[in-house]
C-alpha cells in the first residue's frame, strides 16, 4: 500500500508527540509493554485511493478493542440486527469497559452495548463457524478485504500472552454463563476472543478500514458493498457513543467523529463521506486511550473542521 | 407562524399514533396528567421559511428537559465551554437521569453530562444574572428569538406544582451543595429550574428551535448567528449522546438524529444542515420518551435517510 | 455522680493514648474541631452504683451518632417495634453511614438499618409530640432519667452549626420525602435531629446510660424498668451489627461488646449483666470512631474476657 | 448417636411446619430439587451428651454454605487470624451473598467477610494440605470429630451437580484472581470447595457440632479442646453478623443466636455456653433460609428467652 508522506501533518505529529511524555504503555502483558512510548504515526485514506501519512508507518500493532467494533460488523451481517440486539444493548455506560457491577444491577445481565468487554465477548461468541479456526478464518478473511492486504494475520505470543492472563474476561464470561447469556466453553471462546484482539496490522490498514466504514461499507477500489450500509450505520453509531470507553463523550464533544480505539495505541476513525484514518501512538491517557493520538485528532478536527455535529 | 398541513406526514401520523395505546401521560403532577394520551402533531421548519406539519399543532406543552439543552446553549454563551466543563462532564450514562448513585461513587461528585438532572441543575445554577426573575427573562428572552415568537412563557400552574413536588431534585441539589458543585440557595435554584422546565410552546416553535441548532446556529431569517456555531455543536452532539434519557444509544442507532425529549411529550429534532422538527405526544414509553414520537421520527428517518451515521 | 480514679484503667489509658497521634478530630464544623485531640478518658458504671475513672471525666462531648441507639430505644417504646419496623430495616452494611446509594437499589428506598443517617433520620421522625420543643423535651427527659443528671442539655453552638452543614442530610431527607418515606417538613426534622445529635454529656453519663441497657433495661437505683427489656435487647443488638459505622464487624470480631460510637469522639458500651462504659477520646480513626477509645475497649476486653461471643 | 424424641419441640415443630408452604425447594440443581418441603426436624444437643429431637431426625442433607464457618474454624487454626483477615474482610454487609459488585467498588477487592461466597472461596483456598484430596481430607476429619461421627462424607452427585453450574463462583474466582486475592487454579478451587459444600450429615450431628461452639470449642465428651476459645469465638460472631445471608440482621434482632444456613436447608445453631441446635426444613424462604426452620428458632428463642442480647 503506497502512502506519500505529508508534511503538514509531520508538523502536527510532532506537535502531538510532546504529550507522550505524560502517557503510559499498557503494561498488564510484557509483549505490550515492550513499545515505544514515543512512537507516534497516522494515515489518512481518501476513497480516490490517495493516501497521505506522518510518522514511522510501517510500525505494527494489535487492535485490541479496534476489533470490537470489526467484529461486530461481521456478527450484524452474520445474524442481522435484531438478533444481535437480542444478546447485547445499546446504551452507552460511564462505567469502565471492564466494569462488572452494571452487569449485576441489570435484569437480565445484558451487556449494556457491543464496545464493553462483557458485551464484546457476547459479540464473539456469535461469530459463525463450526470451529474456532473457521470463526477466525473468516474474521480475518473480512479484516484483509476491509484492509486490502491478504497478509493480515495475529500475533501468537500477544493472542497467548493475553490469554493467560484474561482473568477479568473469565469472571466476565462466567458471570454471563450463569445468567444464560451465552452458552459456549469459556475456555473457547477466550481462546478466540485474545486471537482476534491480537489481529495485528499498521496504520494504513487502519486508515483504509476506516475509509470503508467512511464511505458507508463500500469498497471504492472494487465499488463492492463489503459492509451493508445499515452495518456501516450502526458500527459508527456505536464508535461515536462508545467507542473511546469512558472518555467517548468527551471525544465526541471535542473532536466529533466516529472512532475506535485499543489498548495498544491505535485509533481507527471514520469521517463519513469523506476518509479514514488510523493512528497509532502505545502511551496511553488514564481512559486507555492514546494520549497523543487524541491530541493528533483534536488539531484535526479543529484545523479540518471533521466533527459531525 | 405559518405552516401548511401535509397530507404524507399525516399519513404517518396516523400510523404513529397507533403505538398512543401503549405509553401513558405523566401524572406525578396533576397538569401534566390531564393531557389527552391521543394527541400526536408534528412540525418540520426547513431554513427557507418552509414549514410542513400533521396534527393539532396549536397544542401547548412544556418543554420539561427538553429546556436542559437551550439553557446549556445559554450557559455556554455565557460562560463558555471551559468554565462550564469545570462543574459538568461530557460523558453519557446507562443510569436513569434522577439517578444519585453515580454521584456518589464519582470523586468529586461531577455530574457525568449536563442532560441528567443533576447536570442541569448545575448548568441552571450558572445562568448569568443578578435575580432569579433576571435570568428567567434572559432565558426566555433567548427562547423567544430561537423560536421567533415574543409571546413564549411559562406556565405558573405547572412550575408550581413541579416545585411542590420536587423533593427528589432537591436531593440532589443538596447532595451537590455538600460536595461543594454549587453555593445557591437551594429553594431559589428549584424556583429558576421548576420555571425553566414549565417553558411552554407548540410543535412549531419546537420545530423552528431544532432548526436553528440544525442550521448550526443561525438564524435564517436574519442571517444572524444566534448561537455561536461551535455551542450548537456541543448542544448537538449532547442531543446524540444523551438527548433520549436512557434510550439515548438506542435512538442513536435506530434514528441518528440529535434530538432532546421532555416528559410533557416533547421531541425537538435537528437534522443538522436540514431543518428542524418540533414533535409533541404526551403518552411516554417506559424510559420518559413519547412513545408514538419516536415511532414518528424513526418511519422519517427510514424513509428519508435522516440518519447522521 | 461520684466515680472513683482507677490505677489499672489510668495504666490502660496512658497506653491506649498513644495512638491518638494517628488520629484526627472531627472539623466539618468548627466546634468540634476545637477538641483536643490527646484527650481520653473513660468510666465504667456498675449497677450497685459504684464507678471507676481514668482521665478527664469532667470533660463534655456531644452524643452525635450515639444519639441514634437512644432516639431509637424511645421510638420503639412509642410506637412498639413492628411500627418502627416498616419505616427502617434491620439489616448492617458495609456502606459507609452517610452512603445515599444503597437507598437508590432498594425498593422502596427503605433505610437498611436505624445507626445509618437515612435510618436515623426515619427514626428521629417517629419521635411522638406535637412540636419538636415536645419532642426533644421528652428525649431529653428520657436520657437524664437514663443518666440519672436532670441538667443534661444540648450545645446550641453545635446544633446550629450541625443544622447549616447538614446538607448531606437534606439529600437524604429529600430523597426519602419523594419515594414517601417520611412526610415531614425536612428542615423541622433536621432542626430537631442536629439538636438531639448535639446533647452533651460526659463519659460518666455515657456510663451510666450503658449501663442500664447491660441491665436489660432496669435502673438499678429505683429498680425501674425504664426501658423494656425487648427495646434494651433490640438496641445491643443493632449496636453490635451496625454501632461502629463500617467498622462493626471488625469490632464484634475484636472486642465483641455491643457499643455505638459518634464522631465526637464519644463511645457507649454495654456489657450485658455486667456494667456500662463510657469513652471520650475525639482522635478519630479512618471510620469515624475513637481511635485510642477502640484501643482502650480491645485491652479491656481482652484483660477482662468481655467479649459475648 | 441417641436423641430422645420430645414432645414439646414436637409441637413447635407442627406449627412450625405449616410455614412450609410460603417457601421453596432450591432448585438450581436436580438433586436439590428432589427434597421433600414438607420435611421439618431439629435436634438440641446439651453438653451433658443429652439430646432431645422432633421430626425425622435421620434425614441427611448437604452442609452448603454452614461449611463456610467449619473451614473458616479450621483454617483460622491453620493460619491464624492475623493471616486469615489479610484475606478477607470481617464486616458484614447488605448485599446478597452472591453479589461481585461490591467487590469491584473495594480496593484491592477484598471480600466483605467469609460468610458471602467470594469470602469463602477465599477461605477454602487457604485450607492447608498439598492436594485437594489431602485438604478435603483434613475437613472432613475435622467435621468428623465435631460430630463425633466417623462416617461423615460428602454428596459426590450434589458436588459434581453443583461443580458443573457453578459458573457465578467461577465468575468471583476469575476476579479475584484477576486482582491477585489467590492464585490457586480456579477450577481445582471450585473441586475442592463443591465437595466442602456437599459435606453431608443429619441434624444430630449438626446439633452436635453447634453444640462445640457453643462450648467455646472444647468436646465435652472428651474434655479436649478441639476448636481454640478464640476461633469459636471469632465463628461465632460472624455467625451472628452475617450467618443468615442478608437476613442475618432481622435474624440477630428477633432469635438471637449464633447461627448458620445452608441452601440445603439446614440450620446450625449455638446457643453460648447452654448448647447446640441442628435444623433441617428445605423449604426456603425468599433470602435463602429454611423457611420454617427460622419460625422454629424465633418460637425457641421467645419460649426459652435464647437471644444472646
Amino acid at each position: 500500500m503506497f502512502c506519500e508522506s505529508n508534511k503538514e501533518l509531520k508538523t502536527l505529529v510532532e506537535e502531538a508527540r510532546t504529550y507522550t511524555k505524560d502517557g503510559k504503555v499498557a503494561d498488564y502483558i510484557p509483549a505490550l509493554g515492550k513499545a515505544n512510548p514515543n512512537d507516534l504515526s497516522i494515515a489518512i485514506n481518501y476513497p480516490d485511493g490517495h493516501c497521505v501519512s506522518a510518522g514511522d508507518v510501517s510500525e505494527k500493532f494489535t487492535l485490541q478493542s479496534i476489533s470490537k467494533v470489526i467484529s461486530l460488523a461481521l456478527v450484524l451481517i452474520d445474524r442481522g440486527s435484531k438478533e444481535v440486539f437480542e444478546h447485547v444493548g445499546m446504551e452507552p455506560t460511564g462505567d469502565p469497559f471492564n466494569s462488572i457491577a452494571k452487569l449485576e444491577t441489570m435484569i437480565p445481565a445484558k451487556p449494556l452495548n457491543p464496545m464493553i468487554n462483557a458485551g464484546a465477548l457476547v459479540v464473539t461468541h456469535l461469530l459463525k463457524g463450526s470451529t474456532n479456526d473457521e470463526k477466525l478464518d473468516r474474521l480475518l478473511a473480512f479484516i484483509q478485504t476491509l484492509a486490502n492486504d491478504s497478509t493480515i494475520g495475529y500475533s501468537e505470543e500477544i493472542a497467548r500472552s493475553e490469554y493467560e492472563t484474561a482473568d477479568l474476561n473469565r469472571a466476565l464470561c462466567y458471570f454471563l454463563k450463569q445468567h444464560n447469556r451465552m452458552n459456549e466453553d469459556v475456555e473457547q471462546l477466550l481462546n478466540l476472543y485474545t486471537k482476534q484482539c491480537a489481529i495485528e496490522m499498521n496504520c494504513l490498514h487502519l486508515a483504509r478500514i476506516g475509509m470503508v466504514f467512511a464511505m458507508d461499507g463500500v469498497d471504492p477500489e472494487t465499488s463492492k458493498q463489503v459492509i451493508p450500509k445499515e452495518v456501516a450505520r450502526i458500527c459508527k453509531t456505536f464508535m461515536v457513543t462508545c467507542g473511546m470507553y469512558n472518555a467517548s463523550g468527551e471525544f465526541a464533544i471535542n473532536i466529533g467523529i466516529p472512532a475506535k480505539s485499543g489498548v495498544a495505541g491505535g485509533i481507527m476513525g471514520a469521517v463519513p463521506g469523506r476518509f479514514g484514518i488510523g493512528i497509532f501512538g502505545p502511551a496511553l491517557d488514564d481512559k486507555g486511550n492514546s494520549i497523543a493520538g487524541i491530541k493528533l485528532l483534536e488539531m484535526l478536527s479543529k484545523n479540518y473542521r471533521l466533527s459531525m455535529f
